[in-house]
Order: C-alpha cells, then sequence, then structure tokens
C-alpha cells in the first residue's frame, strides 16, 4: 500500500472527495490516506499560511497531496492556500487537459470542433511572485520576474504570441495540443480551454514538481450548495485519475476513466450540466454511476487498458534546498542605476537638478515617466504620474562599482524620495536592461 | 473642411488605405488629409521611434491620426511605433468594437450566439511600461505598474476576474456588453473577443486621449500579399467610420456602415473570408462594393441616422506635461525597505549575514526566493534561483528617513551584490505592501 496525504477542502470539498474516494475503494487502489489540516477553517485557526505544521510535515514526508477546492478569507492579508501549496513546494509545472466529453455539450462540440489540448503552465513565478509596493500614494508596482527556462531542443515547438493564441484557441481550438505557458498567461489560457470543454467542473488539475506533487479541482468551493449532497465531482475524480497515473496504476486509472466517459455518455449527469430533459443524479449517485459501469468500454476517448509501471519515486528527504542556476561565461559589469523617484514637477526642472548630481563617473541618460521617454526629447503631450524613472549610466560604459552607485544614490536623496533602484547590468557587451519607450 | 493626420502604414497599409479614403472620398466628407511619415521605412531612415520629428509635430498640432499598419524592425532594440504612439501622446483608453457580422461566419454566430461587446482597454500602464532588467544572469524583472483609476461611481459596473472572464467569453459571450479592463489583459481578451467575430479583419480600433486620438487596423501588415489588392480594409474602414463619429460626423458614419453591413450581408467578401462559393473580389472592387450600397439599410443591426454633433475640440495646445496626482490625507511614512540581493547561498546563511547589518533601528523580517518564504520558516522543497529579496523593517515601525535606508544599504552592501531596493511606505496605520508568500 502507498499512502498520500489527502485534504478535503472547503465547501462542497469534503463531499466531491468523499465521492471520488468511494470510486477508488470500489477500484480496490492499493492507496492509504492521510487526511491533513488545510484551507479556511485552518486559517481560522490562526495559521496563516492555511495549514498545520503537522500537514506540512506529512505532505512533505508522503509526497502527494490530493486536494479539494479551498478557500482563502478575503480582507485579512493572508495569501491563496492553494498557492501557498503549489509554491513552497515547488511544483513548478500545472498541467491541465481540456478534452470534449460526450454529454457535456458546448459551443465548439456542437459545432463538431474536438477539444483535445493540454496546458502546461508555469507555476511559480511571474506576477505570482505577489512581491508588490506603493511606490507613491498614486503608483502601486507589481515585481514580474522570469528566470531562464531549461532547453528542450528535443521537443519541436511553435511560438506563438498570447493574444494571437485566444484569438485561434476561440475559433480553431482543435489546431492546439499542447500549449506551455507562463503563469499569469497559463492561468487566463487554461480556464479559457476549461469554457472550451464546459468549464471547471470539467477541469483537472496536476501540480508537478520534483518532489511533492499536488492533484486538485481548481473550482471553487461554492458554499452555496454545500452539504447539499448535489456537486459534481467530476473535476477532482479526473485530478485523481491523473494521480493514479502520475503513481503508476495505468490499468485502475483507465477503467475509472472508462466508466467515467462511459457514464457520461449515458446522459448521466449532476445538475450543473447535461440533458436538462433528464433527471440529474446527487453527488452519491452520480459515484455510484461510475462504479457502476466499472469495465464499460466508452464509444469515444477509450483510455487503453496499459500495465502499471513503476512510479518516479518521491520518498526521499531533501536536506537543504536545491538552487537552480545555469552557467554564464560572459563577463558581468554593472554599467549604471535606474533611479525611481517621486516628485511631482515637470521634466525638465527634474532633469536640471539631476544633471548636477551627475559627477565625473555618471551621464543623465534620460527620464521616463510610465516607461514613456519624457527627457531629453519627448512630448508635452505624455501624462504624467508622481513616479519618475531617472536614468544614469557610466561614461563610455566603464565598469562600476556599488560604492558609486552608492555615492550617487546618497546625492540624489539630497533632491529627491528614492522609492526603489535597480542597478543597470551588462554581460559581455549584452545590455540586460531595456530602452525606455521613445528613447 | 477639417484636416486630420494619415499614416498609410507598411505592407498592405497603402493599398487598404487608399480604398478607405476612396469611400470616404465617395462620401463628400469635410476632411481634408496629411501624410505623415511613420513606419517600418522611417525607422530604416535612422528615427529610433519610427516616426519623423515633422510627423510628431503635425500629429500633434492636427489632434487625430488615422493610421494602417505599421511594422516594427525585428532585433534591433527598438520599440513599436504603434505602442510610442499610443503612449507618446497618452490614448489611454483604448475602445474596440467587436459585433457580430452577417456574412462572416464564427463557430458563435452558427450557435445563433450574437457578440456585441466593447472592450475598453487601459493602453499607457501595466507590463506595457517595458520597464525590464536582467537582475542577475539568471533572473529577469518586469516592472509592472498600475496608477489609480478616477472614480466614476454614476456607473453601474460588476468585477470579474480575468481567468473567469475568459472562461464566460467562450461559453456565453453574449452575456457582457462593455468590459474595462487593464492593458495586458485587455490586450489578450481584445484578441479574444476579434476571435469571436472572425479576426482582426473586421475588428476596429480607437485610442482616446485628451488631446491626441488614433484610429488604427490593429491587424499585421501582411507583406506576403501587399500589392497584389487583394487585401481586406473592413476593419481599417470601421476604425475610420469610429473616428468619423469620434469627429461628428455622425450622419456619414451612418450611411457607411450601413452600406458595409449591407454589402456584407450580399454575400460580397474579399479573398479572406465569407462564402467561398462566390467568388471573391479585390479590394478596389470591394471598396466601389460598398461605395455603390450608398443609401442602403441592411436587415441586421442598421445605424440610426443621427444628426452631426460637435466635435470636442482637439484643437488646443499644451505648454507642458500634465500632471495626473490624487490627494492623499493619510501621512506617509518609511518604515523599511527591500533588498533585492544576488546569491547562491543557503536562506540560513545569508539571513545570519543580514542579521549583523540591522543595527539598532532595523530588524530583519524574513528572506523570500520568487516571493516565496524562505526564512524565518520555509521548506526545503522550495527551489530557489540566485536573487533573493530581503526584507528589513524599522523596530515598532518607528519613522524612517533616507539616510537610515542608505546606512542599512551601505552596510549591507560590504557582504552582498544589491540589485534593486524598495521602500515599504505605509500610509495612515495601512502597509502599502505585500507580504511574502507563506508568511
Amino acid at each position: 500500500m502507498t499512502k498520500i496525504a489527502v485534504a478535503k477542502g472547503d465547501g462542497i470539498g469534503p463531499e466531491i472527495m468523499s465521492a471520488v474516494l468511494k470510486i477508488f475503494d470500489a477500484a480496490k487502489l492499493p492507496l492509504d490516506y492521510e487526511f491533513v489540516e488545510m484551507g479556511k477553517w485552518v486559517f481560522d485557526k490562526g495559521y496563516s499560511n492555511g495549514m498545520t505544521p503537522q500537514a506540512q510535515q506529512t505532505i512533505e514526508t508522503l509526497g502527494v497531496l490530493f486536494k479539494g477546492p479551498m478557500e482563502t478569507p478575503k480582507g485579512k492579508g493572508v495569501k491563496s492556500v492553494n498557492v501557498t501549496a503549489r509554491k513552497t513546494w515547488n511544483t513548478y509545472a500545472n498541467k491541465r487537459v481540456f478534452q470534449t466529453l460526450k454529454g457535456v455539450d458546448t459551443v465548439f462540440s456542437k459545432a463538431g470542433i474536438p477539444v483535445d489540448i493540454t496546458v502546461v503552465r508555469e507555476n511559480i513565478e511571474d506576477t505570482y511572485g505577489g512581491i508588490e509596493h506603493m511606490l507613491t500614494h498614486d503608483v502601486a508596482l507589481s515585481r514580474r520576474f522570469i528566470t531562464r527556462p531549461k532547453d528542450y531542443p528535443e521537443l519541436k515547438s511553435d511560438d506563438i504570441i498570447i493574444d494571437d493564441l485566444c484569438m485561434k484557441l476561440v475559433t480553431r481550438p482543435d489546431l492546439f495540443d499542447v500549449i506551455v505557458l507562463t503563469n499569469l498567461q497559463g492561468d487566463i489560457v487554461s480556464d479559457l480551454c476549461a469554457g472550451l470543454v464546459g468549464g471547471l467542473g470539467f477541469a483537472p488539475s496536476a501540480n508537478i514538481g520534483d518532489h511533492i506533487c499536488i492533484f486538485e479541482a481548481v473550482h471553487g468551493t461554492a458554499p452555496d450548495i454545500a452539504g447539499k449532497n448535489i456537486a459534481n465531482p467530476t473535476a477532482l475524480l479526473l485530478s485523481g485519475i491523473s494521480m493514479l497515473r502520475h503513481m503508476g496504476l495505468m490499468e485502475s486509472a483507465a477503467i475509472i476513466e472508462n466508466a467515467l466517459l462511459y457514464t457520461l455518455e449515458q446522459g448521466i449527469h449532476t445538475g450543473d450540466f447535461g440533458d436538462r430533459s433528464k433527471p440529474s443524479l446527487n453527488t452519491t449517485a452520480y459515484a455510484e454511476a461510475i462504479i457502476n459501469n466499472f469495465g464499460k468500454i466508452p464509444e469515444r476517448g477509450a483510455k487503453p487498458m496499459l500495465a502499471d509501471m513503476a512510479a518516479t519515486p518521491t520518498l526521499f528527504r531533501l536536506e537543504k534546498n536545491s538552487m537552480m542556476e545555469s552557467s554564464e561565461t560572459e563577463n558581468e559589469k554593472i554599467v549604471g542605476v535606474d533611479f525611481f523617484i517621486e516628485s511631482n514637477e515637470q521634466p525638465v526642472v527634474i532633469a536640471n537638478k539631476c544633471l548636477r548630481h551627475a559627477g565625473v563617473k555618471f551621464k543623465l541618460i534620460n527620464l521616463s515617466n510610465r516607461g514613456t521617454q519624457v527627457w531629453p526629447t519627448g512630448s508635452v503631450y505624455t501624462n504624467l504620474v508622481n513616479q519618475y524613472n531617472v536614468r544614469f549610466e557610466s561614461i563610455d560604459d566603464m565598469p562600476l562599482n556599488q560604492q558609486d552607485i552608492l555615492g550617487l544614490y546618497i546625492s540624489l536623496s539630497g533632491n529627491f524620495k528614492i522609492c526603489s533602484s535597480e542597478l543597470l547590468n551588462m554581460w559581455g557587451d549584452k545590455r540586460a536592461y531595456s530602452l525606455a519607450q521613445g528613447q
């Protein structure tokens, strides 16, 4: 028997988890469950990350977490427990499979356009770092960071810009097999794709890391129908099936998924979808219908009965954090600095003050406001906010050190409140920073 | 006669502009055109912002720019002339109207789901500020900034999260009338909506500012078919019609738009859309077909013949940049600083070094890596990049000044390369910065 951690979730979480585990039990899976404390009620007990230390330890020991939907208390400044779990355990790849299901009608299924798309979403970075500051009382900053991805030259792929992708997904979703996206874009596109196949009730989600993996339903907790035994467990079941495959239980996964597809093809449904002329089943009865169809093969999309496989072992312990660092052979040098200052003065007034601080090592390159250059050239038709970027570079790209930057910082702070700073770096002869708009 | 600036654009730009101006001429519009130099060929002449100073001056004098699609040279580090124009002239509102057109079949039109959505996209801010730095050789940072929006309490609106919006747009686009979005999300959603009505060939775009407005086709320059007189001018024509309304020429706008809709209802089309069993027209013939239908009323979506209106005057001159600043009554104070340092050491090693620099005014709050807390608590399963956020706050929220921050900066720079810094501010008793994930 393999033991996994299970968190039932909030709202409808416990009842859909119970339905899915009933299906798993009927399939006689070689699994033991250790239930852990995560979710809204754990925030309410005073754990500011939404999980108990015991839950964290159990999950880190077992390596697999199966979880229901969870709610994050609003207006308390706490962060989503779902996101905390994904980030803390470095489940860097969010894998979601979206498939047309017979019995789940959509605009696209009616038009005869089949959808079978796997979205892989980077799960840690981007604006979801959640590093946010008010620079002035008018200007909020979110730091969007992206690290160098690993190369997979053996994989063939095409590039597409996100806006074009979304346009094509609503016209020809059948053109796409696998889409790999950064975090924010992946968030948007995966819900868009969920819409193509009938909504979040049919969209499984797996968060894959090197040590810990999380399989979860990503729909809401639906507190309005919680406890009524009418919620749709399909997304959680599909997530569970993907967990079984991850653990190498290929045969049981195929039996359960085929039974689900067969059940949907029969027109069996919970109250939230399907043919309204047929009565809907409650959560328990829907699960039982699936169990009764174990061994049945659906007309469309039947999964092959593969032999069980050895699972990637997750039962190792890390003693320290892993550092991901690429090699860089070019020489690094500091060649300037951007200061973000608070001011409501005109560009030329600020520039004249800044010029006095440049000294013998720096030259004042430009001033920009919201990314648009406003000095030395610009337009009076560029509206301003009270936050300027003042860029200084070294004369002739001479390498600078931190003391040079600090000297300028000290000098300039006599005139301005400096809200933020960024070094300007070069690697070899490549500038590692962007120009301002209009520069 | 009113004079407007016209930029023909690159690729298919000149021929579709010529088709649209032919339609305008036939409608005897009271317009004069001054053609200006913008686009790829202007970059090639050495103007790094893609427009000549003469073009800029003309546009700033006339206040209205009608432009074809433009290309930005790739790999030269220059910025898009389209974006430069929008930002330099503070055309802060991008308005795009997406309507089901009879004769332009889509999955949604076939399903009988009508689309009539106006997207208003903020046009200046967000990650489109383009303020980007490599902090280490592995970590890139883009600054996403958002300023305080003006309130319009008289407007009734609902909030929706972007992922949920996209899911609903592909299932029930008929639920939406007007969608107001930040820049990046607006970029994605407006192309998604273009897909709902048949693509960018049918999607007009207006960029509205207080002084200068830009009306443009946002599709590509299609260099592969340039000069062949087969391009589809519909999007540019719709953008031009929206310009006519902006200028108060309501009656001519209605005559031309009704003629366009009538023409589409007749099954007349260029080669890129429509009923393939009917021969397609070339660009010129398509424009002539529309001219020949002046006075005709389409079956669906006919525009009412409103009387011409006085246009908002744009012929004023600004002498200096406008500063947008809200009032803030709460006291501002500095209560700490985030330093972003380069290091590939373990969290506890870094924390021990940082603790020595805290002195009598600061306490070390935490270390985070990609937004996830890794000290004082955290998980060894959080993978690291060589860029840490080290947060210091003042003891008991005592107000700090820039000299305090600089003292700490100087001290800490003895141990680390500090790539970036952000002040931690409070207004009144409100912290103006986010917690780390897991904090």
